[in-house]
């Protein structure tokens, strides 16, 4: 396979860092090609913006998507940083988005990769496809993350609510959205607040779950047969959201 | 009160642009003070990064919350950039994010206000508190955004999901988080497809709003009396997520 981990974190030494060596060694150890994006390291520029373009479709009025499928249309007329990860991207077998969560979401400059680069027109929008016939369809992504709260919080009855709301946004708005089947998230949970042999456990963990990342059967969403436009067919049970996910490692 | 607008489109003729010109004239108005965070206008750095501080508790392992922490100890030794939008945040009695919803969320740049501003030492934590004990209780916020897709998908049998799942980690992990009374959110379905009259219909939809933001109920999220460490007590029982929210105007 070809796998892409995008990481996103400031520090090398942190346990995000860790996690993205484990994933290049052990991917890597099993022959696959592995690439990394840093984008804290390539200064990634996280604001979409009129400078993503070699030139305005409407410079008169400026919309991300309109420009993005424009550039498309006008042979990848994109930025260079945006093509180059267009490029990693499209080759990618394994997507696996690699970061500390932040106010529930991804850092900035990870949700910044993702307006930038999940450009309309190459990788949804208009005879693209989207969802279950989406341009990713058949590769995998993951979600491999860190938290500062403790597993007890992400639940329906926790602090923070149920694992599967919190990363909704994610897993269904963009990973599923392109079309790839969204593996279980893996998450380290308080790397920062455990002592060492816990957190080598958790990498443990992790690289069990990298070790089965081609086996691991995806998280169920509906596909797109089970709508009739925008809503669920008649008889359609619609997925259970706000109960959880599967436990770790499952 | 005292009002601020985070505002994030690069489009000012755009119809969030018009969203934000309603806002500060209908609110103004009524006798409130109101200042714009134009994000797009103030080139405002969306990554959190060592540049957000004058200088680093710990050189050797950049921890943003930690730093941040450290910053507000120290006498709010933060960026000159983040110190204005501080000073801005906390004289706020409303706060409003007006925004597009991208790949289910903020724009990176909205997304980076949040992670450089809401800082720890200083929205949270530490002695700052959180959720219904949180230094903005009292104050109110509110989402104000507008779609691509129609109101049809974002429900508990759409194709985007219940969109008090979707604005989850929006309304309770950032919003909720920090102590605000968050009010149902504003929610301009497509304004892009629809003619010049259906579009003056959303305006005066989201005037109302405006015009009653004193007095709207806020959404019901869970005390911190409710829970017995970061679970629920048991015999309370939890919030509904998966739903979706009351309707519009209500």
């Amino acid at each position: 396979m070809n796998v892409l981990v995008v990481y996103a974190h400031p520090e090398p030494k942190s346990f995000n860092g860790a996690m993205r060596d484990l994933a290049v060694r052990v991917l890597g150890g099993m022959g696959h090609d592995v690439n990394v994006s840093d984008l804290y390291a390539l200064d990634f520029k996280a604001t979409a913006d009129a400078e993503d373009f070699g030139t305005l479709a409407n410079p008169d009025f400026f919309k991300v998507q309109a420009e993005q499928s424009a550039a498309a249309a006008r042979g990848m007329d994109f930025a260079p940083d945006i093509r180059h990860q267009l490029d990693l991207l499209l080759a990618a077998d394994l997507l696996i988005l690699q970061f500390p969560l932040w106010w529930f979401g991804l850092p900035a400059i990870l949700k910044g990769w993702v307006d930038r680069v999940f450009a309309a027109g190459v990788t949804y929008g208009g005879d693209v496809g989207w969802f279950s016939k989406g341009r990713f369809r058949g590769r995998r992504a993951m979600v491999a993350m860190t938290t500062g709260g403790g597993a007890d919080s992400f639940a329906a009855d926790g602090l923070s609510g149920a694992l599967d709301v919190v990363l909704w946004p994610i897993q269904n708005g963009m990973l599923n959205f392109v079309g790839f089947d969204v593996l279980p998230p893996y998450i380290a949970y308080s790397p920062a607040r455990v002592d060492a042999a816990a957190r080598a456990a958790l990498l443990a963990d992790y690289e069990a779950r990298l070790r089965a990342v081609e086996t691991t059967p995806p998280l169920r969403f509906h596909p797109l047969e089970d709508f009739d436009g925008r809503r669920l067919k008649p008889g359609v049970a619609p997925l259970t959201v706000g109960q959880g996910l599967p436990p770790r490692g499952s």
